[in-house]
This record gives C-alpha cells, structure tokens and sequence, in this order.
C-alpha cells in the first residue's frame, strides 16, 4: 500500500480535469494567435478558463494573466513591482515559500530595493504591530509581500488586515496564495490585493500552469518579452492544455468547497487525534485553524531523525520535511528553522486531498506507532 | 475539409507523444523535488528526459534547462547575460522573433545595453561582413543574438560562420532555434553556441514547454527565482508531462529526420511548382533552400488584400500572414514590412509538416485558383 500525504506539495490531476484537457491535447491544437479557425477556437478556450477564473475571485477578465505557474506569478509581482511601479523597500517575512524569499534577496543583492522582514509570533502568524511599525517608518514606496498560507506549517495572513494597512500607507499588496487557491474563497473586491499568485497543480490541476492576478491599478510591464499573448503581458504561445485544466480544476474546488472542506478536515483531524493518544511525546507546528490540508508533527528528538522521512517512503508514505521545492537541495526547512521550537525535533508535514481515506490514515498511524518507538 | 498549413505556428501533438505523457498525466504525479517515492519516479523521468535530449545536441544534461517554452529560453539567454555576462551591446537583426526584438529593445529602453542591427541583404540572409564590422568596432562585451531560420520567410543563418566570427571577437552568441529544432541536427560541440532555444509545440511536442542549452561556459543566474529546481536555474515545479512530451517529440524527429525532411520538402515543392504553374502573378519571399517546412508566398497587389488570409479561413485553409505571436495584435508583419519588395502584395506563409498530404496540397491549390483571379 502507498499512501500520498504530500499533498501541499503536488496533487494528483483530477480525472474530470484531465478529461476536459483531453480535446486540446488531441484535436484543438491551433496556436491562439492564430487567426484562423484553428487558432479562433483554442482562444475562445483560453478566453472562456480566464472568464471563469475572473469570476471565482470577483475580478475582471483582464486582470488575469495566466502564467507558468506560481512561482513564476510571484517573481513577475515582486520583480516587475521594483521595475515599473517605484518600489524601493519590501517587507516580507522569513518564513516565505523560496519564489518569494529568493526573488527578494536577489533584488536586495543587485541594489534595487531595500528589504526587512516583518516579526514573527511563536506560531509563525505576522505581528501585525510590527508590520504597522515598518510600514509607518518608510517613506519610500513600499511592497508588502506575505503568504496567505504558509505551506510547511499552515499558518493563515489576516489577509484583511494586511490590506487595510497597506491601504492606510499607500504601499503594494503581494499576497502569495498558492497554497490557498481553491481551498478558500477569495472576493477581490472585498479585500484589495494586488497580486495574487497560482499554481494549477495545487488543486487537482496540471503542473506547468498557474495565473498572476494584477489589480488594474497597478501598472506593471512584462517580465518575460515577446509576442502580444496575455494582451502584451505575457509573451509565449499559450499552455492551452493547462489553462483549460486550470480553470476546469478551480470550478471543481470552488462548486465543491464547503464538501471537500469538510472532508479533508474530518481527515486531518481524525490522524491529528489518532496520533495525539497513540504515539507518545509528539507536538504539532500546525494549528487547527490553520491550512486545513495541513498537518505538521513534531515528532519527540531521536538520533535517528535523519532518517525518519526515509523510513515513512519505505513504509509506503509520503510525507514532506519541508517544502517540495527545496527537498532537492538537501537543506533542511528554512520555515522550521526559523521556529525553531525544539530544534532536535523532527518536523513531518502531512497534507491531504479530496482523494484521501480515513482507511490510509489509518495505515499511516498503524507505520508510525511501529516506527516512532524504534527511532526514540 | 480542414487543412492545416500553419505548422511554423504550432503543430498537432503526435499522437505517440501524447501516449508517452499519459502516464504521467495519470498516476505519475509527484512532484520531482520531493524525495520520497512519487517523487523519485518523476525526478527520474525528468532526468531521463533530459540525458535524451542533451544527448541529441551533443552536449551534458548539465547544459539543458526545461523552460515553459521558446519565448521563455529567449528572455533568459538576453536578459540573464546583460545582468550576468557583462554584456552592454547586443547585435540582431530586424526580422528576430519577437521574443528576441521586444527583449533587447526593453534592455536597450532600460539603458543597459546599446543595440545594433545588422544588415540583411534582400532575401532576408544576414550581410555577414557587416557582422564582422560592427564586432570588429566594438570595444564592449557583446552578444550576437541571430536566429538560425526565420519563423516567416525560413532563410537560414550560416551559423558555422557566425560561431567562428563570434569567437574571434570574443562574443557570446545566442541563437534562436525555435523554428529549426527537430527539423535540422545541431552538433554543439561541433559547432559553438553559447545558447539555444526551443519550444516543443513546434515540432508535434507540448505546448508551454521548452528549453535553453546553456554553455557551460556562460555563467548566467535565474530569471525566476525561488526554489532549487533545474539545478537552480530555473525555479518553479517541472511541467512534468510537457517535459516527458518534448523529450519523446524529440526523440522521434530525429529518429526519422531525413524522411520526413524528404515527405515535406516533397510537399512544399510540389505546391510551390503548381501554385506557379497555375496562378498569375505570384511570386515567393521564401528560398529553396530556406527552412524546409516553409513556403512563403508573395500573391500580388489586390484591393481586397486584407481581406486573402480572411477568405482563406473560409474556404477551410489554415495559413497566416506572419508570426502567430503578433497576429493577436494586428499589426502587419515586421519581417515582410522590413524586407518591403513590393509593399502591395500580400505575403502568405504556408507551412508544413508531416501530418499533411498531397492531397489536401491539391485542395489547397484548387481554392486558390478559385481565390486569386476574384481578389486580382
């Protein structure tokens, strides 16, 4: 048996997506710059997906620029922000995914921008006090760029607040939603953000594929050149595929939510108490009103801890020590560093789907009460 | 009927490449960054991938970097050596794509280049000695950015001489191979280029996927920054599926490149001796021995001309009147506008592959006949 708990870091594609991407995979394949028929329909395709996902946040149509993915969304906020909007000084936080933390630096590092990083709580949530301090201390044009949700341990941005204080300083909003899209609902003209940024296979889409959202007041230029696709904000022949599977899996989540809400909290809640009586001396760096497709363990110091992510992919699960983008280069959390609560304890992030069972959860308790008392 | 001729746009995705991607649009979904099991299968795809394609340029994996798609590979190569390399003076020509022309005029908009164009003689080919005298004239770090056929009117670029002059001068030299790729064998280690860019929906691959060759010589840094993928180089989770596509889309050209080069040079022979034979007037802007794909026709002066490309759609024709990545805007084509023998007739590119028939070549034809003596 394998069990898949990664779920923050990918999902699978849903069946219903990849059957709405199969016609453009197979017979519309026209380039949607082209101005025959080949090329009229997939645009109508890529027209109708930017529509629908427009609608699901509030916004206009040509606010949504769809992209490579959320990594890409988020370097075109924060480096086309410093380029054409003035920005001088970014306040973000330490506990940001690498697309945020490394674009950034990277821009600290060439000159272009003074950067600080806004106090943390023990649980990882923003000091808003802080924020206020930092934003009311700047007299340059400031962007302020913090994550909806942090994709380690869960932890959510008072979105609402950050807004009214970046409103009250007259600063720029780049809200980092990749882990929040299509598990809560998000109306933009309520709340004033603006940048949002996607990743499609974060919810059941396909890889390769996500959007930028740019509130019309923000007057930003391209970070990739070229053709006029994405009205002149996006060069590059369209992942047409992907878009269509994007916008297929966002009506998905947002036709189903409070039910798949429902589901996966029963889910990470059920394995939160499981765990809590059965297996001795563990914490948890998640609250219950955080992410709800997140559980982070803190499971008890060990000298074997290195080798306790190991042991669960020999058991059949798959779980996360961090975020999936770093895994590859063999550093440790950077979330969980910063927390620094227990530094010996090893921290497991669990996260779920629509697609989990409570009969895999409890496979994963049954491998951990085996495992945890061999590794203490 | 429906015929197709618009494959210097986008192709159909071959049926074998979309079988190759199926399984990972299925079960293999993890995602390749993480280190468990569904991670390991996918980062092992990749890597396969990759050695494959590496492999048919004669150069290291090390040296190939997956991008979202040709436009993409452009910008980082021009963008990433201003910033790294110490650039300060691109050479190109005026008939680039516009994912190299919008680039360097940004860089030059900026103030952080000097940008010079080279001049072409009046079939569009490069005057390779006015290359050699503006290298010759520069004293700063310079970057020849030329493309090796030109997506509209398929001249090739003596890419042998230019590496040779480039290395005399001590340049770098990007070339955009979008248009050749899977069309035309390129031996890198024959033949020096610091960098090249492809795109896979070109040649019966995925659409949003692509990739740079870098030199290992050229030291460049992200343009999209965040985590650790591509060796990080290029951050953002893999367009699995799209990489998996391309390698296979690849991999198939160049098993059988010199039969399809021979079925579509056949083709495009065939069609430009009738449409001669039978129609009045016309005359050509692409060469026999120009990109092997593409038959450029110069259809002369009408009062309906804007309205040809029109009434080809409606008689089921699929053709374009330059790149399909400034259709979208409407603007006339830049390289039939530079090249401006005869400003009054109407450019039509025709563009082949080896889905089409000659059949479907006689159709074509027939509805010209029909077309040009009314338009005339």
């Amino acid at each position: 048996m394998r069990v898949y708990l990664d779920n923050a870091a990918t999902t699978p594609l849903d069946p219903e997506v990849l059957e709405a991407m199969l016609p453009y995979l197979h017979n519309h394949f026209g380039n949607p710059s082209s101005i025959h028929y080949f090329g009229r329909e997939t645009r109508a395709a890529i027209e109708r997906a930017r529509k629908q996902v427009a609608s699901l946040f509030n916004v206009s149509p040509g606010e949504i620029f769809f992209t490579s993915g959320g990594t890409e969304a988020n370097n075109m906020a924060l480096q086309c922000s410093v380029r054409d909007l003035g920005v001088k000084h970014i306040i973000t936080s330490p506990i940001e995914h690498h697309a945020v933390t490394h674009t950034v630096e990277a821009l600290e590092k060439e000159g272009k921008i003074k950067l600080s990083f806004v106090k943390l709580h023990a649980d990882g949530s923003v000091d808003y006090e802080d924020l206020e301090r930092l934003l009311a201390a700047t007299q340059e044009k400031t962007l302020v760029s913090l994550m909806h949700a942090n994709n380690e341990i869960g932890i959510l941005l008072d979105i609402e607040r950050v807004s009214a204080l970046v409103q009250t300083y007259q600063a720029y909003f780049h809200c980092d939603t990749v882990q929040t899209i299509g598990h809560y609902k998000l109306d933009l003209k309520k709340i004033k953000i603006h940048f949002i940024s996607c990743a499609g296979h974060k919810f059941h889409g396909p890889k390769g594929t996500g959007f930028i959202y740019v509130n019309s007041e923000a007057h930003i230029k391209p970070l990739i050149h070229g053709g006029a696709q994405e009205r002149n904000m996006r060069a590059g022949t369209e992942n047409l595929y992907g878009i269509i599977g994007l916008a297929k899996a966002l009506e998905i989540c947002y036709s189903h939510l409070e039910e798949h809400e429902a589901y996966i909290r029963t889910l990470r809640d059920y394995m939160k108490q499981k765990i809590s009586e059965e297996i001795p001396g563990i914490g948890f760096n998640s609250q219950d009103d955080g992410l709800y497709t997140v559980l982070n363990v803190k499971f008890p110091p060990n000298p074997k801890s290195e080798l306790f992510l190991f042991n669960l992919d020999i058991a059949g699960i798959a779980a996360s020590g961090g975020s999936a983008c770093s895994s590859g280069s063999n550093v440790g959390s950077h979330v969980i560093a910063h927390l620094n609560n227990e530094p010996d304890s090893v921290a497991v992030r669990f996260s779920f789907s629509k697609f989990n069972t409570k009969e895999e959860i409890d496979f994963v308790v049954e491998k951990l009460k085996e495992m945890v008392p061999v590794v203490v």
